[in-house]
């Protein structure tokens, strides 16, 4: 991440990334939120939209593109197929590819759905003077699945997954004060410490992103994971889906301050 | 409503109205948050998901019923064909009848969805001294379909419907500040103030519901209303439908007290 990054408008990010650059984007268009994507057929949208609804720390809708919609109001003028850096398809669950441009396996019936992402309160985290140490350590956050059931919804199901990030102990309750105030971000932390508690064997070795280390007294802080939607098509297997790359988000035109509550 | 009424428990209250009784539930059940209903076949689930997403204010979702259940967290033991006091049927988007017992109308196609309701609030209204002329006049709220479009998913459009309670001018802030902090019960108020900007021509006309007095000076206060997904149905005409008669409502096991943001 550059400053130029950071000062790159929500539109001329998802030009870079329609034209072929591929990078996380952490960092980027400071000020506008991110979103999660994963995208499934119509026939499966009604039990995700419920499993969403369900399990909104996990799954916070900012948007959905309906079937054959590729545009809207978080990516005017955007492309929903081609303006992500990174995409997974998954063919009956199973993760099969990735690609930089998912249209030829999108289809007319995928609904897309638009999930919040962490990095909206990450900066507001940094403002407030509580250091993160992937970035700090300029990697993507660690995820983990953990062995906490999803509310289940019609066909789908699956495993809660958690982003972690270690905090000071005198920095623990700020970052629950602060997150707390983005609800459609994954709001403030599922878990606090012990990652045994969530079926979490080992830290160094997370499912999704990469390792961070832990500095002595540090506690892990867990917030709950917009990759929870792509674990439950893994679980669930509908025939066709389409997620974005961990840490490869879509740009959005809304504004991280359109998410705070009073 | 008596004193009995307001300390009967939801499972109770709901048991009366199954054996055949029929009231408006204003009241009933202090404590415990009540409910709209709007049934559409699962064909309809997730345009109407979707649309309740796309205003949170009016369609505020406290839960959904899939096809073929008809209880839930939110009724535990119930029945949600039967336990609402009084329905009504709508069959290609046209009012057919109304019934106690939505049974015989009712097929496992439904999907219902429970909307949070604005009598949550009152109770915090009416705790801070605030009075409600239509509690004062023992009716039902007034109601009103607004000019105001809702925005539209899939097959699912309509109106924003609103309900109008008249405050002095020196308590609509404090009306505002605590019905903003029930978000999932429609919030805090869309409008304040004249009618016509609604395109609401005579108050003493409600679409719903009853009229209630305004006195001098007092401002008219508007809120998003759950009925909102019923005025949805009848201009989207989906084959069935199955609402609650305004005002007549679910009474849920969930607590008031669990709606409040902080």
């Amino acid at each position: 991440m550059s400053p130029d990054e950071s000062m790159t408008s929500p539109a001329e990010g998802r030009r870079r990334f329609r034209d072929g650059l591929v990078t996380p984007t952490a960092g980027w268009s400071a000020g506008y939120a991110q979103a999660n994507l994963i995208a499934v057929p119509r026939d499966y949208a009604f039990d995700l939209m419920l499993f969403a609804q369900r399990n909104p720390k996990p799954c916070p809708v900012l948007d959905v593109l309906e079937a054959g919609q590729y545009a809207g109001p978080l990516l005017v003028d955007g492309d929903i197929r081609t303006d992500i850096p990174a995409y997974r398809i998954y063919v009956d669950g199973e993760p099969v590819t990735e690609t930089t441009d998912a249209t030829e396996y999108w289809t007319d019936d995928l609904v897309a759905f638009l999930i919040g992402c962490s990095f909206s309160f990450e900066a507001a985290l940094l403002d407030s003077g509580i250091s993160l140490r992937h970035i700090e350590e300029d990697v993507n956050v660690p995820m983990y699945r953990t062995d906490r059931p999803c509310r289940s919804a019609g066909r789908i199901s699956g495993p809660l997954v958690v982003s972690m990030r270690p905090l000071p102990p005198e920095q623990v309750a700020d970052a629950v004060r602060i997150t707390s105030r983005y609800p459609s971000v994954h709001g403030a932390p599922v878990h606090v410490g012990d990652p045994a508690g969530l079926g979490i064997a080992d830290l160094s070795a997370p499912d999704y992103g990469d390792p961070v280390s832990i500095r002595p007294g540090e506690i892990p802080v867990f917030w709950a994971c917009g990759v929870t939607p792509q674990a439950a098509v893994m679980q669930s297997r509908p025939p066709l889906a389409i997620g974005h790359a961990p840490g490869h988000m879509l740009i959005t035109d809304l504004r991280d301050s359109e998410l705070v509550v009073p």
